[in-house]
């Protein structure tokens, strides 16, 4: 297995395109991926009960539809909280998409990303539909080019690729991932997509992007917010010729393998990048009697704001995040907590059983003061781990959602 | 009933005092409040797991103490996550208290605020609680004087009082609060003290607080933080000489009504004064099926981040509140949802059967302008209603959590 340059042009078949149709002030704001032949479709979505219109579709989509071939995307618009005018339009963008391909309609999913409660310019999206196909372009910069289009607050644009072989045959997947505020995702984060050469068949495609995003997307939060439009969408072509994955054998577990490291490569992305972030945070809470004590203990901590402001601050707060532990809902015995920060280059323990070690203040800021910290949690009840992203809060958080719709 | 100036002083028979001692740098730091007849005693604390030491000597005083008598409290060290020497400490200061006023060291609440995991000085507590005891004072300075003396991050002590009459005897109820951090009470908020003159049983005494704080300090949130040290410490004297309330009779309900004026008047200063806070923000939420449900929403919306940095750059973007909603676990139609915002001369509706009405921007950036910002959310499901009080979320919020221990 072996991470490469690229993104969703990376596997085979695949072109992409990125262009500017006027929904924001300047920077490009529509994309579309495309695969010339049909592909099996999966994705998870958000559990927000106020859906995005164009959510409701690729839900609809992802039930019904013998395969996908095209992913068209706006930002700027998100295309939520727009009642029946907003399905309409969603339908207009799908249906101009599958017009100018020559797809049926079904084959189409949409998404789309920014404020809340605006309708989408529809006329400005139709109109540069033709542009946006012609454009598509099967080389690394197409795939760039749709990753920079779906960027919101993002402060860059977040692509990765993984390529493994099975049966001697050579599988690529490659992605890309937006999303930097309102991201507490509860299926997957605001856009993600995914595409694969790799033959296998729909239900088990979905099967594993639901069980990765439980490891990757979920395990991510920058301000618990959790958003309408969420949506990781994934395409499969089978171009790659190896035999069809129908059954959970070695295959599949690669597969599974492999489409972790990007998730999760770009969910570190997600998180680094998270509004105002000026560090990445990683917490690992281990000895747990089960996973799910050691997810919610883990979430809890990179959630709080308390312990957020310390770390951008290089403040070892410690008790911020014992108290972040306790009240999460999960069980444990305070009294028996260690606790380390982590760099590349250091560990030190701060706390042992619940209190303080008699540890140097001064190491503890040299830690925090790198890019990539890392907390490492062990309660001492059990075997299970857990491992989450987040992100530090700073004033840059407050000055871009101050003002965001201006 | 008319509420009166005054704090914790104003009942019959209670003193209180407010020193410094040389724990914090410069501020008064800590706090006595003094019946001069044995008082029934009742609280609620928080449902954090990691439990301050004072916390836990309250929580078995109130099981097991016949009578309470005083509180001593500090401010500049939260006394938690402090092991076996935090809850020997603790010990010392009650028992500095009960020696001083020759008291059962079981007639002794203690409370501590401040930073988690340091130790308290105890031996800077220990001499100062003479000196303590010598300032008692029953007028309102005395009362003014302890409230200062709990304030951490507060930029302003806060207390109320109430008067009322039960079988032609006048009653009153005093209070003093603190809290500005670390605040989404799950039983009462960091540090509130009641004192009445009013006869009641210790059992009652208990189910009023315990009922009340669900529609008062559990309805605020600062910053979604749990604290370790919450304590709400409630005396009843029965110095007003009315018969002893024994039962859920008039008297009763007339003494929940006024307690619930008090600690609703507090948790609107605690969220108002919310650590870096600019303004007060109340949400109510209305047409619920169930309380509960109203409960989730109102909280859910006055909890998140991004509508907190809409309501400090005066930005009317309900979009965020829907998706707060949204998220919250409760279950609504958004299709049905309507939305205003007020001020005191204003109201406006934003959004109709969920989607944007046509309103003018300036009318809505002039009502969040306001000091005091309501939003009113109707989900026309059913006829329960809930409020809940939080505040904006600007840079100064970031400024104070980055270093708040050094």
């Amino acid at each position: 297995m072996k991470l490469i340059k690229g993104g969703v042009t990376a596997a085979k078949g695949y072109s992409a395109a990125g262009i500017y149709a006027g929904i924001k002030k300047k920077r490009k704001d529509m994309a579309l991926v495309y695969s010339s032949v049909p592909a099996k479709g999966a994705g998870t979505f958000t559990t927000n009960i106020v859906k995005a219109a164009p959510v409701k579709w690729d839900i609809q989509l992802t039930k019904e539809s013998d395969f996908i071939q095209a992913i068209v995307i706006n930002s700027g618009v998100a295309n939520a909280c727009t009642g029946q005018e907003g399905d309409k339009n969603n339908l207009l963008m799908a249906q101009g998409v599958s017009k100018e391909l020559g797809l049926p309609l079904e084959a189409v999913y949409t998404a789309s990303t920014g404020v809340i409660g605006k309708q989408l310019p529809i006329d400005l999206i139709t109109e540069n539909i033709p542009k946006l196909v012609k454009e598509l372009d099967g080389s690394l910069d197409g795939g760039t080019m749709a990753a920079e289009a779906i960027m919101t607050t993002d402060s860059y644009s977040k692509e990765c690729a993984i390529t493994f072989s099975i049966d001697g045959k050579d599988i690529t997947i490659g992605a890309m991932a937006k999303g930097s505020g309102m991201i507490h995702p509860n299926m997957a984060t605001l856009i993600c997509v995914l595409t694969t050469d790799i033959a296998i068949s729909k239900e088990l495609l979905q099967e594993a992007v639901s069980k990765d995003v439980k490891h990757s997307f979920n395990m991510i939060s920058v301000d618990r917010d959790t958003s309408t439009n969420d949506s990781l969408l994934v395409l499969a072509n089978g171009m790659a010729g190896n035999t069809e994955i129908s059954e959970k054998n070695q295959a599949y577990d690669k597969f599974c393998k492999a489409l972790n490291i990007v998730t999760s490569s770009l969910s570190k992305m997600i998180a680094a990048d998270g509004e105002g972030a000026t560090k990445l945070f990683e917490v690992t809470v281990k000895g747990t009697k089960t996973w799910d004590d050691a997810v919610v203990l883990s979430k809890s901590i990179i959630s709080s704001n308390l312990v957020k402001t310390a770390i951008f601050g290089n403040d070892a707060n410690w008790g911020r995040i014992l108290c972040a532990m306790g009240y999460s809902g999960a069980d444990f015995d305070p009294d028996k907590v260690d606790l380390y920060l982590e760099n590349a280059d250091a560990s030190l323990k701060l706390v042992e059983n619940g209190m303080a070690t008699d540890f140097s203040e001064e190491l503890a800021t040299n830690i925090l003061l790198d890019k990539e910290v890392k907390a490492i949690v062990d309660i001492k009840q059990g075997s299970e781990e857990a491992t989450a992203w987040g992100c530090d809060f700073s004033y840059d958080y407050v000055k871009i959602n101050a003002d965001y719709r201006s």
